[in-house]
């Protein structure tokens, strides 16, 4: 078998998220898993694609990185052909690699960077419903700005978990946390780095900072959350269709 | 009554055009026409949105103007916020004015602006594949530049009208023919304003110049197009996905 690792952009708003589930739904994977079949059809085996970050429902992709294992040694660029000319119009492979057995795109990360885009519209914007999300009240980026050092380090975001989190731990190292005022396109976007992220962590930070921007919250609100590690406290989930899992990185030489 | 004139933006890819049909599919003259009978639904009169320009499945617009009238006397802003609260996300008015009893959107029309995005990247970027056409082959832009003058001017444009085309005359005038190199997002915007459009002309004209950059026709068959006059000779019609109205002109104070 030879392994290749595949980095790809998605348009998540058709999607329930990455995941293959046993309910049928249209998921990445599996549209990754029926293409990367398809194409292997003629050695009767069965192939599955394993991502590096499961991406909810809405939530897109520019960098998501996965990996299979193909039966056949077909160059990189035949493969990259071969996949982009079959699957549908809303993913599309940018990078295919051959890679070393051993490379695991799921468990040798090092790293991600997410984006996520807020329109400040006062009402929707019919071409960014399903690619931002939404504030429609004032905010003050100012706040915004002075809480986002807060989330910086190693520190333990269970209250920024969402229920169905199935990490061992909940200490995670944000290495980045900002905002860019988009004037433009009248949005924020917020990029955020780290080691790794919690389930649903994103879209709770970016929650968290409208309520600070909106002035609901004090702004070192954060500080007081991480410490007391409850998730109650950090209600509101900013909505997926903002959200795009940007880049992931790996080892060197991976 | 009184009349309004309203300018609207809208997502088109889950229409099936502007003009409500009778076989009851979702168009964007339907949810007006919806809302503003919600509105005014204790007048138990029957109230009609007429739009301007009738714009096809899939096709986008940003500036697409409409006008009906109300049995209540509303101020402008009350009536942008009523619409703008009860329309789908998809449809967003911009702009409402009250206007006098004899405007009229459709045929106080003095022209149009349209523009249209060609993606030329070597796969459909999955966040544009319902918002630009497409050209996967490498076009010639400076033969474009070339033949887009031959289509100003008042010309007889029977060889650009669909099928369905119902005006009266084919000839037309047309004012603006521009083609834009958008190099940060690898697409080709064409622009063009005229004093009206035949069914489908835009996206027929398109259609001729891709096949003129892709060197698939001479450099000037535009020429020979407008004096044939015989629309089996533009075949391809560019996908409306692509395809924006733009701007509607009025004369002044209207």
């Amino acid at each position: 078998m030879y392994r290749y690792k595949i980095t790809l952009c998605y348009d998540g708003s058709e999607f329930y998220g990455f995941q293959v589930q046993n309910t049928g739904v249209r998921t990445v994977q599996g549209e990754l898993n029926r293409v990367v079949n398809k194409i292997a059809e003629k050695s009767g085996q069965t192939l599955k694609v394993v991502g590096a970050s499961r991406t909810d429902s809405g939530v897109h992709a520019n960098g998501q990185v996965a990996h299979f294992d193909f039966p056949y040694d077909i160059p990189e660029h035949a493969m990259y052909k071969a996949l982009n000319s079959k699957l549908p119009f809303d993913i599309v492979v940018k990078k295919v690699e051959k890679v070393a057995d051993d490379f695991n795109s799921r468990f040798d990360t090092t790293g991600k960077r997410y984006y996520y885009r807020l329109a400040l519209d006062e009402y929707v914007n019919p071409f960014k419903r399903k690619y931002t999300g939404h504030c429609f009240r004032k905010l003050d980026v100012s706040k915004i700005q002075e809480a986002l050092p807060d989330l910086l380090g190693e520190h333990d975001f269970a209250s920024f978990a969402a229920a169905g989190n199935q990490s061992k731990t909940t200490i995670r190292t944000v290495t980045k946390a900002e905002v860019i005022e988009d004037l433009a396109n009248n949005e924020l976007i917020f990029v955020f780095e780290g080691n790794a992220f919690l389930y649903n962590q994103i879209r709770i930070m970016v929650g968290v900072l409208i309520e600070i921007g909106l002035g609901k919250r004090p702004v070192h609100d954060i500080i007081r959350l991480l410490e007391i590690k409850d998730r109650q406290q950090a209600r509101f989930t900013a909505d997926g269709a903002g959200l795009y899992l940007d880049e992931i990185y790996y080892k060197k030489n991976s």
